[in-house]
C-alpha cells in the first residue's frame, strides 16, 4: 500500500500521514492553530456526546462563560498567573480602537468561573454547585502539533463548589474514574493509568490532580484527562464563601476538571497501525462499511439491500459504491479511517448467497449468509471492541517494567512505563528525570489505586515514562 | 406577584428581569460578553440539538476552524472587511511577545473556511461541499444587550460551494426553509416571515440574504436565521474553482447560513408573559414539574410515583419537592421558568384520586385521575405547543397592516409590521425609513414566498418594522 509513513521507521511522520490521509486535521493559517475536518469533528462530535452523557449523570450542568477575561482575573490566584502567563493571547484592539485594560483570550476559565461561583453560593443550601462547558480555550503553543498540542483546542471544563473539603475530593476522583476513566476504557477502548500527579506536575493552582494516562503504540504516554482538588485557592482568591447551617460564613472547596480534542490524538496514537486508523466500534462514527466488489447491477442492488438492513439493526452504515474508484481503492480508504467492519459483497459470494466480513482491527475475514449479515455484525464489533482494548493493554502490559533503581527507570522509559518506589525518586530524582526529558505520569498505590492524599504516602509507586 | 416590571409598563425592563429571575444569562466582566446560565444553556443546548440534526439531514456535516484568522484573510473581499472592520477584536500579543502580524478574533468564518474550501474543491466530483459549524464569535458591540446584541455569541454558521449558481441559490434557500424556517415554528412555535433582504440589509458580500423574521411580544421584528447566496464574490476573493466535466476550470458558487443564541432572546420575547418565560414543550428542557402542595409524607410520595410513570412516558419531568420552599414560591418558580405543564398534588386531591393539571400557557387548570396522568400529560403538551403557536399567529396577525403610502407604512410599523409594495419604497424611501428607526425586514411575493430574484420583481411586498 505504502501510503503511509511505517510506525517503526518515523512515528512521528506516520502520524501525520494518518492525519492527512484519514483527512483528519489540517494546519490553520495562524501558526499553532487547527482545522478540524468532518471526519476528525465526528470523532471528536462522539466523544464529546458521550462524555457530556456521564458529566450530567455525575449531575453537573452546562453553562457557557466569555472568550474573554480582564487581564486582572488572573493575576488574584499566584500560582495561576505564573503557569499560564507565557502562553497567553492578549486582545488589545475592540471595536476599531485602544483598550482601556487589555483582555486575554481563556487559556482555561478557572478565574472567570471563579467569579460568578462567589455570586451563586450564598447559603450550604447552594453547595455542591457543579458546573460544566465545553468551549474553545487558547495557549499560545510554539511547538504545535495538530490535537496534542494546538495554540486553540476545543475541550470540556468542569468547575464546581463543595461545602467542604471531602466532598470536593470525592467529586473530584468520580468524575476521574466514572467519567473519565470510564470513557477511555469502555468506549474508547484505551487502557489508563489513573493516579496522582506530583507536586511538580501538578495544574497550577491545584492541591491535588488525578490524571489519566494512556500509552501511545510507541511506548510514550499521553495525558488523557485530568480532574483537579484545587483547595480554597481559589475560593480565597475570588471570595468563594458561603453562610453554613452553623451561621458562620466558611469557604468553599473548588474543584475543576477538563479533557479535550487531544483525546483525538490519543485515539490515533493508541490504536492505528500501518494501514491507518482503528477505530473502536461504540466510538465510530461508520461502524461497517458495504462494498460491492464490482460496479456490477445485481452486486450494487445486494450491496444497498445489506446496508439497509444493517442500518435497520441500528447499526452505523455507509455503502461505499462511488463509481470510478476501484474496489481496492474503497478497501484502502475504509482502512486508512478505521472503520472497524467491511462488508465485501461480489458476484462469487453473491452466487453462494455469502458477503465477506473484514475486519480492520486484525484483518482476518469470513464469510457469512446474506441473511445472516445484519445479526451477526453486532456481535462481530463487540468482539473488535474486546480485541481492541486487549491489545492496548497487553502492548501496556508488556512494556511496563518494575524496577529498583533510577537508572533502569530511565532505560525502561525508553520503551514504555517504569515503575519505580517514589520514595526512590522524591523530588531531587524526578528533577533529574526531566533532563532525560522522562517525567512522573502519575502516582499509584501499590495495587494501582489513586493514593488517599496526593503524593504523600510511603508505599507509592512511580510511573515514568516519555510523554506527549 | 410583582416579581417582574409587567410588559406593558417597560418592555426591556421586564427582558431583563426575565433574564435575572429565570437565571439565563448574567453580564460578563467585560463589556458587552455574557454568561450563559444553566437555564439558558439548557434551553440553547436542544436549540443547537435540533437545528443540528436538521442540518444533517440536509446532508452537510460538521467541522472545526480556527477563533484567529490573519487580518489579511479580511481585507480580500472588499465588501466584507468593510462590513465587520468596526467590530473586530484583534490580538496583538501571544505567547509574551508582540505578534509580527496581528490576528483577528473571528466575526464570521467566511474568509478561513474560504481559504479551505478552495483547497478541498479540485474537481466537480467534490462539489457540493458542505460544512457546518458549531463555534463562538466575536462582534465588539458597544450597546449590548443579553442574547440579541453580544460581543461574544455563539452560532452555527453553514458554508457550502457548488458547481453553479441555481445549485447555490436552491440550497441556501432550502436551509432557509427546512432547518430555519421548520425550526422556529415547529418547535420555538415562533412562526416568521421568510423574505429576501433588501440590498442595504444584505449581508457583507452576499448577493442576495434569505431572511427570518419573526415578531416579538412588543410588536418588534427580530431577525432569527438568515442564509445568504454570496454568488462568487468569496470564491473569486479566495480562489474556489475546480475542473468541470468539460475539461475546464470554472468558478464556484458559495453560501453561507447561520442562527445563534439570538434566538434564546426571540424565545423569551416572543412568547414570554407577565408572570415569566413560556417555553414550548418540544424545547422544554423541562416539560413538566410534579409539585406536592404540602410536606407530607403521603403527598409526596404520590408526587414521586407521578414522576416516575411521566419519566417512564418519554415526559421531561421534573420533581420539585424543595424542602423550605412553600408550594406558592415553587409555583412562581416554575411560572417564571415557562415550563409548560404542572402536576399539582395536595392532600384533597389525593383523597379524590386526583391530581391537578395547571397549563403554563393559559393557566387554566383541571383535575384528572392519579391514573392518567401520564397518558394525559403528552397529549396536554401537544395542545400548549399549538396553543403557544396560534397565540403567536394572532398576534402577528392583529399587528400587521397592509399600507399604501411610506407614512402610512411608519405609523403602522410603531406597533408591528407594515406591508407596502417595494416600488413605492424603493432605496430611497428605504433610507427615510431608517431616520424613524425603521427598517425593511424583508422583501416577498404578494402571497407570502421568497421572492425568486432577491430585490427584483415588480409586485414584490416589503414589511416594514422597528426591529431588535
Ligand atoms: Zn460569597
Ligand atoms: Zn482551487
Amino acid at each position: 500500500m505504502a501510503v503511509l509513513t511505517p510506525r517503526a521507521t518515523d512515528f512521528p511522520r506516520w502520524y501525520q500521514d494518518v492525519l492527512a490521509k484519514a483527512e483528519l486535521a489540517d494546519n490553520g493559517p495562524v501558526r499553532g492553530t487547527m482545522v478540524i475536518r468532518p471526519y476528525g469533528y465526528a470523532l471528536w462530535e462522539r466523544m464529546q456526546a458521550d462524555v457530556d452523557a456521564r458529566i450530567k449523570a455525575a449531575g453537573a450542568v452546562n453553562a457557557y462563560f466569555p472568550l474573554f477575561i480582564p487581564e486582572s482575573y488572573l493575576r488574584r490566584e499566584a500560582e495561576h498567573v505564573e503557569g499560564f502567563s507565557p502562553e497567553l493571547a492578549v486582545v488589545t484592539i475592540g471595536g476599531g480602537k485602544e483598550l482601556e485594560e487589555p483582555v486575554v483570550v481563556r487559556p482555561t476559565s478557572e478565574t472567570v468561573i471563579g467569579e460568578y461561583l462567589a455570586k451563586w453560593t450564598q447559603s450550604y443550601r447552594d453547595l455542591p454547585l457543579l458546573l460544566n462547558q465545553w468551549a474553545n480555550v487558547v495557549r499560545w503553543e510554539l511547538r504545535p502539533r495538530l490535537f496534542l498540542r494546538s495554540s486553540e483546542f476545543l475541550w470540556q471544563e468542569g468547575h464546581t463548589a463543595h461545602a467542604d473539603e471531602a466532598d470536593a475530593a470525592a467529586y473530584a476522583r468520580r468524575i476521574a474514574r466514572e467519567v473519565y476513566r470510564d470513557f477511555l476504557t469502555d468506549v474508547l477502548a484505551i487502557p489508563v493509568f489513573v493516579g496522582a500527579k506530583t507536586r511538580r506536575e501538578r495544574f497550577a493552582g491545584a492541591t491535588n490532580t488525578v490524571t489519566c494516562e494512556g500509552m501511545m503504540g510507541d511506548g510514550k504516554a499521553l495525558q488523557m484527562a485530568t480532574s483537579h482538588e484545587l483547595g480554597q485557592n481559589f475560593a480565597r482568591a475570588f471570595d468563594i464563601d458561603f453562610l453554613g447551617a452553623d451561621g458562620a460564613r466558611h469557604l468553599a472547596w473548588t474543584t475543576s476538571w477538563g479533557c479535550s480534542t487531544r483525546m483525538v490524538g490519543g485515539l490515533i496514537m493508541a490504536h492505528g497501525d500501518d494501514n491507518g486508523l482503528r477505530i473502536p466500534p461504540r466510538l465510530a462514527p461508520t461502524q461497517v462499511v458495504v462494498l460491492p466488489v464490482r460496479d456490477d447491477d445485481a452486486v450494487v442492488a445486494a450491496a444497498r439491500e445489506l446496508a439497509t438492513a444493517l442500518t435497520a439493526a441500528g447499526v452505523r452504515t455507509q455503502l461505499d459504491a462511488r463509481p470510478g474508484l476501484s474496489f481496492g481503492r474503497r478497501v484502502t480508504d475504509a482502512e486508512i479511517k478505521g472503520i472497524p467492519v467491511r462488508v465485501e459483497v461480489g458476484p462469487r459470494d453473491l452466487a453462494a448467497g455469502n458477503a465477506t466480513l473484514a475486519r480492520r482491527d486484525n484483518s482476518t475475514k469470513s464469510p457469512v449468509a446474506l441473511a445472516e449479515v445484519s445479526t451477526r455484525v453486532p456481535a462481530l464489533l463487540d468482539e473488535v471492541q474486546a480485541a481492541l482494548f486487549a491489545e492496548a493493554l497487553e502492548l501496556r502490559e508488556s512494556r511496563t517494567a518494575d524496577v529498583g533503581t533510577l537508572a533502569d527507570a530511565a532505560a525502561a522509559a525508553q520503551t514504555g512505563f517504569a515503575r519505580i518506589p517514589w520514595r526512590l525518586v522524591g523530588e531531587e530524582g524526578e528533577a533529574r528525570l526531566t533532563q532525560d526529558a522522562l517525567s512522573i505520569r502519575c502516582l499509584q498505590t501499590p495495587d494501582g489505586a489513586v493514593p488517599a492524599a496526593g503524593d504523600q504516602g510511603d508505599d507509592l509507586v512511580a510511573l515514568v515514562a516519555r510523554s506527549y
